[in-house]
């Protein structure tokens, strides 16, 4: 079974082409070829298959078996997989995914896709939709008690519900142990990946990410939409921001009512054909 | 650049047949190939060689960058290397490492290796040369304090330091708190390997090893080897013992003035070729 792992920002995955080869069980499959020690390893599996409402599909599955609406690293590395192995010959094209239809525009250097832009669509700022268990219909700088610590928090909706977190220095976090107790807090009911962000500028900001259901990754796409996001609501920053995460640099700018475009490279680490023997 | 990711137990490589392709620097490459998101990832990496005093030479580098003199789960992945690319024809061979020439028996059935035997050679009881600052010569059943718990210990070298400690329930241990302690402690002027052992009956225990520079590992060759031998010392267990590991199950069995050899499989995970682009 031919199989290509890339990576976009350090969070890595392992692709298929579905018109190429079937695959039975999606789960059962990135359970299998996400294993680190047994398998190739990876965040989560991708395959590629036609679609009836756009130019392809993306199925998203998680290292843990589970199925995911949209990854925001991984629809750049999908897109650039598409184009490379000449399954496509669009430099913009729309992508079906269980959170909307995107549209993509790739950055191409001599048939190699060195870029791609992402299309995020909008956020959602109803407390209820997110979900957060508040009274208010929008959670923008509100207040939470974690270890006897007041925290100042914001919930967006951006694929998956996103907390952002302003500090003044990220290094004085203890992002493992705040990360989970606020991704646990019972405000949350469908829990919540949480964003810890450190402002360095009005277009430039790092961010570190603690994931809903995976702990601390080296990047978040959606993650970093939401920062950006939260950070243009309270008017801490331009509408164009360079977003610096642990495993490498994505760029997001905000349109009109708050459509979020992303933007950032797609790595091809390698292909292969899994042999169990 | 071809590779090939392979996993002995659970304990995962990245192999290159260096007779094909040149590697000018196995550290930067070992760096660079391990990493487990933006590279293939793996535990370690081997490099397959000419060798002039043996029939070949496994090159052994840690995920850190660092030389590894030897590594049991390792070499018997390197012995199914070997043969199963037809880069040498024979069931019995030596492969030079820089713990000594090892001698190497398969069990091939349809032109594919299913397991493999390997002499470890002998351990070492002086406390001088595993090496352990202790007043008496051989440290077997000896008394250590950890957080203001006794700890009885041994500790023998299986081509690194390696501390045995036998107890009722693996499942009542704080593996990694307890591992990083005895690690580090300062009665090991090298550190140590920290093997957790617990008996099912004379010919089967149960084996969770801290390793050191690694941590927690889904298990170890030299410390399964270790943990039998300790256990022969102190008459706990027979001469031929099965060794469950997180990650899968080693065969030990002590033969004449302790000469050790372990039995166990390796298994290929896929080929590839790396594409940074």
């Amino acid at each position: 079974m031919k199989f290509t792992k890339m990576h976009g920002a350090g969070n890595d995955f392992v692709l298929f082409n579905g018109l190429e080869q079937k695959i039975d069980d999606y789960g059962k499959l990135a359970l299998q070829v996400c294993d680190r020690h047994f398998s190739v390893g990876g965040d989560g599996m991708m395959v590629v298959e036609k679609s009836n409402i756009a130019d392809m599909k993306m199925i998203y599955f998680n290292s843990d078996g589970s199925q995911g609406e949209m990854c925001g690293n991984g629809i750049r590395c999908f897109a650039k997989f598409v184009y490379d192995n000449k399954i496509l010959d669009k430099e913009i094209f729309t992508v079906e995914t269980l959170a909307g239809i995107k549209t993509i525009w790739l950055d191409v250097e001599k048939d190699r896709v060195k870029s791609v832009k992402v299309n995020m669509g909008k956020p959602i700022f109803n407390a209820k939709d997110i979900p957060v268990a508040y009274k208010e219909q929008r959670v923008i700088e509100k207040n939470i008690e974690i270890n006897g610590q007041k925290i100042i928090f914001s919930s967006v909706l951006v694929g998956v519900p996103h907390t952002v977190i302003f500090v003044d220095s990220i290094n004085d976090i203890d992002i493992n142990e705040l990360g989970r107790k606020i991704e646990n807090h019972p405000i949350f009911p469908k829990k919540t990946n949480v964003n810890f962000v450190e402002i360095n500028s009005r277009n430039s900001i790092n961010v570190y990410t603690w994931e809903r259901g995976a702990g601390r990754t080296l990047a978040c796409g959606t993650g970093c939409c939401s920062s950006v996001v939260v950070g243009n609501v309270l008017n801490k920053l331009d509408k164009k921001v360079e977003v610096r995460a642990e495993g490498g640099i994505i760029e997001v700018e905000i349109k009109d009512e708050f459509e979020i475009f992303m933007k950032g490279t797609a790595t091809t680490i390698c292909v292969g054909e899994f042999k169990q023997f």
